[in-house]
């Protein structure tokens, strides 16, 4: 058992019912016979045709997804790949055929002309107007008598609801509909698909594609090794091309026929749309799983050549979620890049206390790189030190083109230089701590109430709380400290929390927490001992207090 | 390379010039940088304020799929399941917010945190009103301290993208997006996925299911064999119900991973609000592909206590294709099987020219068993004597029932016997022959035509022709020698036919259309060969040629 289900027997009515809760009312199902699985619209007009498609079940949202106004009537389900039965369609068609008659539309398979057939005879018999339109697509193999039907079938449905939708009598809307079914498709997969129940079969090696295959899992026409999608595209467009010469307006389908993902339909429609075949398409509807094989990796292509009476159909909205809007094809809209990501140009400045303080850091910072890794070496990656010293280093190389005068300038700058120096998320973290101090900083705020906001901002993006051994556990104290007790205060606490950090046996984020709590105990957490040292600079650089870094009183 | 794609490194670029050309000019996207994928809104509107999402790719439609009016703003987009740059992010913010502001929507990754994190700070930097909002709605590790953002994020775009639709101010819409942000999910999958251009990984045996797993293919919480979906469904919608615990009105999002088959997301939908969480769900989005990793074969339910705020929002419809409208929960929509399913009861009556000739094809019918199996077992599978006999039998044994004197009912009646004695394609072609017959003759055709109608379904229904080594060999000539020769003639017609067939050295239908030339050479198609057989009959019993078997002129 590999797929989500009860059981092979009920997994179809299952389905429906699914279908049906979803629906938010919008459809109904005949209820009665676990065989005959019906799917209509809640509310039906016996005035307009009826337009009923169905088959075999697992090309889901076909039929049953396609059930609503200006598209089907109802969609008879028979059991996975199976045809429905005779009694199945006769009962779609006794649910939803009124005085105006129905249009059933089938797909080029025996037992689906056969079983549609019968009950549109025996509906006759009974008195009702029926028409048929069986669609035969696929254009794989270039001989077949009975080509199959396949998502062409779609275009089928809403030429055929569209005209129906709008009163059009039987003869109307059968006419369109075989018009519509002119649709040429051709598929391609790189896996087959598996029926719930049964077990997988693999019949293709990696890298090598079916083209040309139907929607059941059975064997492509032509086995070739998948080439990239822009070549494929080429290759599938000009045998459609061919299919329908002379055309010179047309709507393509693009079908994700089960497990292909929206990358890779993206990435073919894109494809597609390029080739030859590709500027002759006014409306694209799709990509879209439309007409699947269960979880086939694959798609299918179908092209139908337009009139202005099929365009208008093909694009008339309608109330059914699984249907794809047909979009007129236009140009790419483009915009360019918006102004402001350059970066911020810096007017250089120069300012003592803050020229000494930053290169204090700076010099303590490289002069701990050793121990810092060493520490980190006993819990972490072991270049906690080399960080550190790196962000510092690159400050050092850019000391004469710092703003040094202008504090919130110099914090982006900071944000921007160690963002720019330092890999990773410490990098990014360091940037977000100077940057969001900047803004506080810019806003009017004190120093401690700017670094505040960058501790803050740390913590919101970065994840980690006081307690997780990080280098919060030095930063936030520091930073509180600052403000009552200025440098000497702040030093003091960045210390006391780096120590408090080597009797925490938990790290609660970082590399550190893949740790156990034998291997933590004793040791700093390394950044916590870097903010330490920084702060151990500031207050060994601060002969200047007047100069903001001072205790303040509110 | 098992993917449709060119090559890893412009997948998401291509995937997204394709998202683009499928948009009907609805999508934009900066340009200038390959490394800045932003989708945005072909029409922007500065008044209002942005909500912005995005992440890695590869979990299409999100978050591209998602832009538009009521929806969000812009999309970035990163590489497969990788953050995209601050750079990035910060081109989206520029791109789309004014003075209105913008607002965040983050999925709860350490990456997406940080790089989305900082050009929150940057774009303040610049003046910008910027908001953010972590979503972590991931229930699957109990303990987690950063619980991941999954499909529930889905919720927070649509909630905030919906008032900022309104025209409220930031604090209003981060407000609604932090309350639809208290969304939980839950996920399950029975494969991983599969990186275009990467090797396929398979970490799952078959019938094993990992519970509680993210959207990149990382492991799973917990490892079960998978039960089937009911107990899943319950198993799952327990967990939740503890996550919302004392909220009595709920939305529900069934999200497909990425290639589980429409059937399987129906069931399980339907499997889900059967529990006792899926009795408080006011509010049903999806079963559909939301917030994917790439080709995962699993789901993950997710949902929202509902305020009645957040339902509004949650129900106002938007033009976004990929959006799944949320659809109110109401009881099934049940309607009675049609009558007329039951059948005909035909009235019993007694004609004794057609009682005669019903009673000497069903004899020689019977009688030539043997000899047309042996011809079958030369072409075919040897049962075409018992499939004509059967027939026959079951004629026979209702003789005394048929409605004799009433022709259409007759043959009507004739359709509903060999439908129920004959099985396969046999019968239901018999069966449509009849019927349409039964239909010409009630719509006062003479029995030449009536029959004429029921060869020309025949051959539309089961798709052979003259000429195709079929039953329609000999029947076509009969029904037409028929018309203007009377049963004699129609015999001489059908056996000249059927021994034409013993000429044809290929078959163009039916069983017999895979042998080769030199087996079918000399043998007659045996189905003829019964026709002629029947036709023998019919002239042999005709001893009144004024009761409508005979000769016609117009």
């Amino acid at each position: 058992m590999a797929h989500f289900f009860d059981a092979r027997a009920t997994l179809v009515n299952d389905a429906i019912d699914g279908l049906l809760a979803a629906s938010g009312g919008r459809l109904a199902r005949l209820d009665g016979d676990p065989g005959i699985r019906v799917v209509l619209r809640a509310e039906t007009d016996p005035g307009r045709v009826a337009v009923i498609s169905g088959g075999g079940s697992g090309h889901e949202p076909a039929h049953a997804g396609f059930v609503g106004p200006g598209l089907l009537s109802a969609a008879v389900c028979g059991d996975v790949f199976a045809s429905p039965s005779v009694d199945a369609v006769l009962a779609g068609i006794l649910a939803v055929s009124g005085p105006a008659g129905c249009l059933l539309v089938i797909k080029n398979y025996a037992g689906d002309r056969l079983n549609f057939g019968l009950a549109a005879e025996r509906a006759r018999a009974l008195g009702h107007r029926v028409e048929t339109v069986i669609v035969s697509d696929d254009i794989a193999l270039a001989e077949a008598r009975q080509p199959r039907g396949i998502a062409g079938t779609l275009f089928v449905h809403k030429v055929a609801g569209h005209t129906a939708e709008a009163g059009a009598p039987l003869e109307v809307v059968a006419a369109l509909a075989h018009r519509a079914a002119a649709a040429k498709s051709l598929g391609i997969a790189v896996s087959t698909c598996t029926i719930p129940g049964s077990p997988r079969s693999e019949r293709l090696a990696e890298g090598q594609a079916e083209l040309g295959l139907g929607i059941h899992g059975e064997p492509g026409a032509e086995r070739i090794p998948l080439p990239p999608v822009s070549e494929l595209a080429r290759m599938m467009a000009e045998r459609l091309s061919d299919a329908v010469a002379g055309a010179d307006r047309l709507a393509l389908l693009v079908n994700n026929l089960g497990s292909t993902s929206a990358l890779e339909m993206q990435a073919l429609t894109r494809a597609v749309l390029a080739t030859g075949l590709g500027k002759r398409v006014r409306l694209l509807l799709g990509p879209a799983p439309l007409m699947t094989a269960l979880d086939m990796h694959g798609a299918s292509l179908s092209v139908l050549p337009l009139d202005d009476e099929l365009e208008a159909a093909l694009l008339a909205p309608v109330p059914v979620p699984a249907w794809p809007a047909a979009m007129r094809v236009v140009p790419p809209r483009l915009r360019p890049l918006p102004k402001g990501l350059a970066g911020e140009v810096f007017t250089p400045s120069h300012e003592a206390v803050t020229a000494a303080r930053i290169a204090a850091v700076a010099r303590k910072l490289i002069a701990a790189e050793d121990s810092l890794n060493a520490l980190d070496a006993k819990v972490g990656d072991g270049d906690a030190g080399t960080t550190f010293a790196g962000a510092a280093r690159a400050v050092q190389a850019d000391f004469d083109r710092l703003p040094q005068a202008d504090p919130a300038a110099l914090c982006r700058a900071l944000a921007e230089r160690i963002g720019r120096a330092v890999g990773g998320s410490s990098g990014v973290l360091g940037s977000i701590f100077f940057a969001a101090t900047a803004a506080g900083l810019a806003d009017g705020a004190a120093w401690p109430e700017a670094l505040a906001k960058g501790v803050a901002r740390v913590q919101a993006y970065g994840g980690a709380s006081l307690g997780d051994r990080t280098l919060l556990d030095a930063l936030i104290p520091a930073v509180k400290a600052l403000r009552d007790g200025g440098l000497a205060a702040a030093a003091a606490a960045a210390r006391a929390g780096a120590e408090a950090t080597a009797r925490m046996d938990r790290a609660g984020a970082g590399r550190s927490s893949y740790l156990a709590a034998g291997d933590l105990a004793g040791v700093r957490d390394p950044g916590a001992a870097g903010v330490a040292e920084a702060f151990a600079a500031l207050a060994g650089s601060d002969n200047r207090g007047e100069h903001g870094w001072a205790p303040q009183t509110p």
